[in-house]
């Protein structure tokens, strides 16, 4: 059985939510157990029921604008921080929480921690793209990085493409102003550099931003601080675009009707480029699996984060990185 | 008479659409005289008279992936540098060329030269966006910036958006991962304290990447690595969902019927994104209107990017930034 502590106070639709995606989660997949921490009684008040769901008490709730790694360090009883404490413990494999980012990198590197020999965490995305998905990282975790960090990027990507989205020989690349070699800053070189030479890696060159939403790479290696802008800038286009074509069309009864027709293939296109659905983003290069929701998570968001947690657990994603690094 | 001299033969339908573009801008705007500069028989070969054009022959083209200060220097009867040394010299205002970006920045530093006071150029782009648009800068001019550089970029920002983009008082921006002061790194966060204090600046933190297409700042600051990333990243996304949306309506004939009625809506959502036309970057912090027009420009793009050359002359954008910095 693989035991999966559970964030129940994290993100915009908590406790509600996060319950009722633990439930669902639970009736999908029969190997798993949950554990929900945060406040009892509010959780209690959700449908949880479930006799593969237990709760964990937790009294504190780490606030999105709080400073990460203090909140982390003050808020012994939070919920985020509950649920970590049990993956370091031994008692759960991995944990998921849609709260905040910032928070969930602190916890997973002062709490759960770092492997031996990584540097660095990273965020890692299953970005949705018109070929194949990319896995791009880190989208947040390391704001800024030295070479040597996008390098070991690079090996975990690579390992997290193999082993859990079950891809032959990984192509990776490196995220840059351009493709040509006399392009990127002093750092992106540097790690070219680094990562050309490592043999266990298909690297491919440098990838730029109008290739990114093509998936021309299995694997795409930024720093955090770009990652985190591209990430947003793809879903803020995605709303925006939405936004502004249900204007138009409410203002016209032919484009109305037009839309009917067309409803089918819009949802098709909506829902392999809703960049709040890839959930579940792994963090790697900590012992155990640490997944982050998107924070306007709904339920479905929550299974997919269980269910890439679970994935996790089952390839062994930690120990894997942990051997070839 | 404003006279801008147009690069014939930079960009991917040169010089065929270049001239027509610079036809159409004579018969759109009676003030100006065009210097169309490349090679004399291609350039007749295309359709190209008006009484206002005349050429001025260079026997070279740069290359797109030519290094572009080493091509520059080289290159000297290239049309790109030809076009530039009038610039340099007086015999134009302005240039115009949808040639190589990297050639065309450091032909702005090396021929046509940079403002007194100025350290580094900023190409800059009026962002498509939902409600108003944004002035981004730099989108790849300077790949990577000091905090002083961004300063610069804020104040060129400020000046470009009052008088060529007439708005009262821009709300300027810093490009961040996320809005709180505690996010941004090193460079951005010293970049934050300088534009802060600068009295003549409304400033107004950071913006993340969800908010881009919003338009929610009139000015958007950042390095052109960043910049050019979201930049492309934005066109890829645009040009990928379209193409994904005619493969799908393709396949049913109900979908198609929907597209046509619809056709009228998806119009205007293109035009109004599609970050092929931005029509013309100017390159910010150079002696003279230094436009750029995209890579796969066609002659509608091309006059836009002689109007905007046209009206940063009028507006004497270039002394306006060496008055104010």
């Amino acid at each position: 059985m693989i035991t999966i502590a559970v964030d129940a106070m994290g993100g915009d639709n908590a406790p509600g939510e996060i319950c009722a995606g633990a439930v669902e989660a639970c009736k999908e997949f029969e190997d798993i157990e949950i554990v929900l921490t945060g406040d009892t009684e509010k959780i209690k008040a959700c449908p949880c029921q479930h006799p593969r769901i237990r709760i964990q008490h937790a009294t504190e709730i780490i606030d999105p604008d709080e400073h990460p790694a203090n909140a982390i360090r003050k808020k012994k009883d939070s919920s985020l921080r509950v649920a970590m404490e049990m993956v370091r413990a031994g008692d759960a494999q991995g944990c998921v929480s849609a709260g905040s980012t910032g928070a969930i990198v602190a916890g997973g590197v002062l709490v759960v921690g770092r492997l031996p020999g990584i540097d660095r965490p990273a965020l890692g995305v299953p970005l949705p793209s018109i070929e194949k998905p990319s896995f791009m990282l880190d989208v947040g975790a390391t704001v800024r990085c030295k070479p040597e960090n996008l390098l070991q990027f690079a090996l975990m990507g690579n390992i997290y493409s193999r082993k859990i989205m079950k891809v032959d020989s990984p192509e990776i690349k490196l995220l840059s102003n351009g493709t040509e070699e006399i392009k990127g800053d002093d750092t992106v070189i540097a790690a070219r550099e680094l990562i050309e030479h490592k043999d266990t890696l298909n690297f491919q060159g440098y990838i730029e931003g109008n290739d990114v939403v093509f998936g021309r790479a299995d694997v795409i290696v930024c720093d955090g601080f770009n990652g985190n802008i591209c990430l947003k800038l793809s879903e803020g286009i995605m709303l925006g675009l939405k936004s502004l074509l249900f204007d138009e069309v409410r203002k016209s009864l032919m484009a109305k009707a037009g839309m009917l027709m067309l409803a089918p293939v819009v949802k098709k296109l909506w829902s392999r480029f809703n960049y709040e659905k890839y959930g579940g983003t792994p963090l790697l290069g900590v012992k155990g699996a640490v997944l982050k929701a998107h924070g306007r998570s709904k339920s479905p968001a929550i299974v997919s984060a269980i269910s890439a947690a679970r994935k996790f657990i089952e390839e062994d994603g930690a120990g894997q990185i942990s051997r070839e690094i």
